[in-house]
């Protein structure tokens, strides 16, 4: 024991070049610390060459890239796409059988009538019965909102047409901002009766094209319902309005020492009323669970206009049918999420990172199992990458060293821990190091020293998708799958494709989440042919779900069959059918087009 | 702080008549912790003198009170009613106006097509739509289920007819026990067609009348499906079929080191079928949160015998709308569920409790704040009780001391901390505690120092229903009210009765759950005239629920408005025609009578 205390000691020390070892972090370095992933975050985006363009009324009339204090110009014309963008984001291989051929099929191939979506697709046809906005419905709009809420400006439209990828454009031409619950519920009573198509928008960070137009729906912007109504710092529960930005709450909740339970790379423009309409996951949910947990209450307003005040500010509440449920995740296509109660944790001081690494993917497993009995109720990351995702990121990004240089191991694995006490999370997490080196676990490791050192481990892991698109094209597919299946289909995807292309995996291996990647020298129908359907066979095989936590939106409507039973789509298609008789919410999305058709 | 740290150490060995300080709890003891709480639980109903008889097979073969290890002869005439049971549960006002009318209109003054049960409420009506059992529908069950699975025997009937606690019975004369979802699917389809009424029973430990029948509809009890499926060591997600004992799966994932998220008195009984159909709360919800944050996947049976395969075990799944919380705390009005898939954490090896006193709840409140914060992720139990509380359970319980004799302050607390290190976490709780006197948030207070230390002060907070029934008649609501208000409503209501009756408080402080009761000498109209709707009313202006963890059933199915819209509950109500048309499940709960009439 004394033996192996000294030589976990030692280790710590070796990889003198980085001179990493453990770091104690508190107060505002821990905060810088998050503001410090969040920018790397958005960096990488930026540096994909992509544009910045936010559709809340100050992103409107910015265009300055927030987060990463960068300026980028807005592209008016739309038009250009670098081949990788499309690629960047995961689960779309419903869209990039060729990213020239979605481009294309996405803006110039529609119609003001019907629109092809992917080269596998069935074409999407506008639903005839959706009447067209007239000067009455204007006129109408200004009365309840005033001139303010009711924007008709081409530049403008141009912006929150177009999703923040830049992949999907809409066609609408007008966008309302209401400012009050009732207001929303003017709008939609007026559209449902007048049977507009509408579109609710928050942030419009989303990544399946669920937050812009399909053609010309209405887009009911709620960044002007931006208030914090209350927060009960006995609790812990926030309530406030849909349009607040999440990194606004994030900054309210900060000075009270509370957080919120979620955290996105988005957080500077994503809304809560987006992030709960669309069950955002996010890096949290290992420690805190998914928002079905920790929201405590919604108010909705369904299509007619009716307000459902399901604001409940309880941990407990067994009254009847727990409706709020039904409107986390289904992205708005069943009503206007226009408040949120949710609950927050108090905010802890005590942030520990480590970088380790392992010979095979059982290690992992019993790792990740050890970690959560061990380290338990302060483990708050627990994020692996295999030997060919490491290679690529030391091959294509610049700066990134190894922390183990001496270590060819076959996975790393980069844990974090977040508690309440300094002394004891270090002494905590160097006991649980030293019986994962007894035990065999982990063959090497390493213990950030300094906000610095765990940027650096953050990097690795965070600077795959940007290593992963310099090596070349790209097919990506961000998938749940029972932890230990997971890496299964990984080494089954290899010997299909055999030398023809290189496949890398890493992800949340703490919630089951693989961000499975096939990396080749260019796109290739072929190569496509043997990834697909296979990659979602093999997931709906072992019951694993083809998106776990983007949502299905317009991109994988269609696709819903390899994660739902036929039964279970069928009772959405008739909860839909029950709260949108008209289907005039986020038509199109969410559900397979034949039942967007039936409506 | 010197001085500080001294006093401290020296009132934590002041109460030298009871010796209490610090317990370290490790492996089996802590095992034996838990075994003592719910043991004392259990004995603490028995010795009200309610006989244990459970629907489970199991259990209708046998005459033992299992948990207790004490024989009772279960009571066939089921007449005699003694007047403090039907009182001793919380949340009762709709049936306790008198009990002694109560029993009578429950049992005696019912018939074949109507019932009343309340003095105040309408008097329910048999549904004349529902056919009535045939022999040719005997004939079929016995086709499905073979003869073992289709029960008319008398003595059985009437046990399973009956609730726990002996207040409510119905008059089914067919019990059907399927052992597999195909099974269940076929009963409901023949229901659902002949338009025969079922209730979907568990363990039929419910408190409000939710898992027994009403008039004569067919009982369908799960507790044949009692297969764990799966167990995934790595993410700690269990399958299993509905009809598992709670306990029972508590003891399988002991032996892999993991916990359920949930624990409640009834374990030895209540099915997990149960739990997630009335979304149970119980001890740890404070610190793992809500079933619908654990319960990853169930399978479900519609009313026309449509299997619903929700059955995920993936914590992220972002396609489509989340259904399966629509069964989870619906109360088995939608559908029955037949499979569950819950998240597990692992089984944490440290235990400590203290025990201490406040001077007003403005501290209470504060300290929960401090406790959330400086204890955070070890917190596993925050309990409070108010002066008068404490006065009933010294006086009228045998055994129990004050460990705070010295002290006579207005309210105590009651904390336990969970975690995987014991030096840690008892030094945690020590400068936790140091903190809180330091900052006069609590005055006085013993840290338990073994099991029996432990059990003397869980004894006093769980032993308050007891000595509440022994000092005559009592009031009872269990309520969910934001932390802030919640003891605002106790002294309006001190304030409101006068010296006409004590007004008791306690409860999950952690939760937000107040058991509020009004001890008089004896049941009083007029009294129960100041109470009612007064407590209701305040609890519904303030945001609260009526029912914080036992659900609706058939008692509280016509209190709804008081905690849900009227526009939630015509929701509820077209949800409920949608996937139950012929309303055939579990009739007259949850919803108003007025909607089960229309339908």
């Amino acid at each position: 024991m004394e033996q192996l205390l000294k030589r976990l000691r030692n280790y710590l020390l070796i990889p003198a070049s980085i001179q990493l070892s453990l770091i104690r972090l508190a107060g505002r370095r821990v905060q810088s610390m998050e503001n410090w992933r969040a920018t790397t975050r958005l960096l990488n985006y930026c540096s994909k060459k992509l544009f910045d363009r936010r559709s809340s009324p100050n992103y409107l009339n910015s265009t300055r890239c927030r987060a990463s204090g960068c300026i980028y110009h807005f592209d008016k014309t739309c038009r250009s796409l670098n081949p990788y963008v499309a690629n960047y984001q995961e689960n779309i291989h419903t869209l990039c059988h060729s990213v020239s051929s979605l481009s294309t099929n996405c803006w110039n191939s529609g119609s003001a009538h019907s629109r092809r979506f992917s080269s596998e697709s069935t074409v999407i046809q506008r639903n005839p019965k959706f009447s067209t906005i007239n000067p009455d419905d204007i006129s109408y709009f200004k009365k309840i909102l005033g001139e303010r809420g009711v924007v008709e400006d081409e530049d403008t439209l141009n912006a929150v047409n177009m999703d923040w990828m830049r992949k999907y454009k809409g066609a609408s031409k007008l966008m309302l901002q209401p400012r009050s619950t009732e207001e929303v519920s003017q709008i939609l009573k007026h559209c449902n009766s007048r049977c507009l198509a509408v579109v609710p928008q928050g942030g419009n960070t989303g990544l399946v094209g669920g937050s812009v137009p399909v053609f010309d729906e209405v887009i009911i912007n709620l960044g002007s319902m931006n208030k914090i109504i209350s927060f009960d710092k006995v609790s812990g529960i926030l309530v406030c309005e849909a349009g607040c930005i999440l990194e606004n709450l994030i900054s309210f909740l900060d000075n009270q020492r509370f957080i919120m339970p979620l955290d996105l790379g988005a957080k500077g423009s994503c809304q809560i009323g987006g992030n709960v309409s669309t069950n955002a996951g996010g890096l949290r949910l290992l420690r805190y669970g998914s928002l079905h947990g920790n929201v405590l209450g919604v108010e909705a307003v369904l299509a007619n206009g009716t307000v459902l005040d399901m604001l409940g500010t309880l941990r407990k509440d067994n009254t009847g049918y727990d409706l709020k449920h039904l409107f986390i995740g289904s992205e708005g296509s069943l009503g206007i999420i226009t408040k949120v109660s949710i609950l927050t944790p108090p905010k802890l001081s005590s942030v520990n990172l480590c970088f380790l690494a392992c010979n095979d993917y059982a290690s992992c497993q019993k790792l990740l199992l050890e970690a959560k009995t061990k380290l338990g109720e302060i483990l708050s990351a627990f994020e692996f990458l295999d030997a060919n995702a490491m290679d690529l990121v030391l091959k294509h990004l610049e700066g990134v060293r190894n922390p183990l240089p001496s270590s060819i191991p076959n996975f790393y694995v980069l844990i974090e821990t977040t508690g309440s006490n300094e002394t004891y999370d270090k002494e905590r997490l160097e006991a649980f190091l030293l019986h994962s080196m007894e035990t065999g676990l982990i063959t090497d490791g390493v213990v950030a020293q300094d906000i610095n050192q765990a940027s650096s481990c953050w990097h690795i892991r965070e600077g795959i998708p940007e290593a992963l698109m310099k090596a070349g094209a790209v097919y990506k597919y961000d998938l749940s799958i029972p932890v230990e299946k997971m890496y299964d289909l990984v080494e089954e995807m290899r010997t299909r494709l055999d030398a023809k292309a290189k496949v890398v995996a890493y992800g949340h291996l703490g919630d089951g989440n693989l961000h499975l990647n096939i990396s080749a020298p260019q796109y290739d129908d072929n190569l496509l042919s043997q990834i697909e359907p296979f990659v979602y066979e093999w997931t709906s095989k072992h019951h694993g779900s083809i998106s776990a936590e983007h949502g299905l939106g317009l991109m994988k409507a269609n696709k819903i069959y390899y994660s739902k039973s036929p039964e279970t789509v069928q009772l959405m298609a008739s909860v839909k059918r029950l709260l949108d008789p008209n289907g005039i919410l986020n038509p199109y999305k969410v559900l397979p087009s034949s039942f967007s058709i039936q409506q």
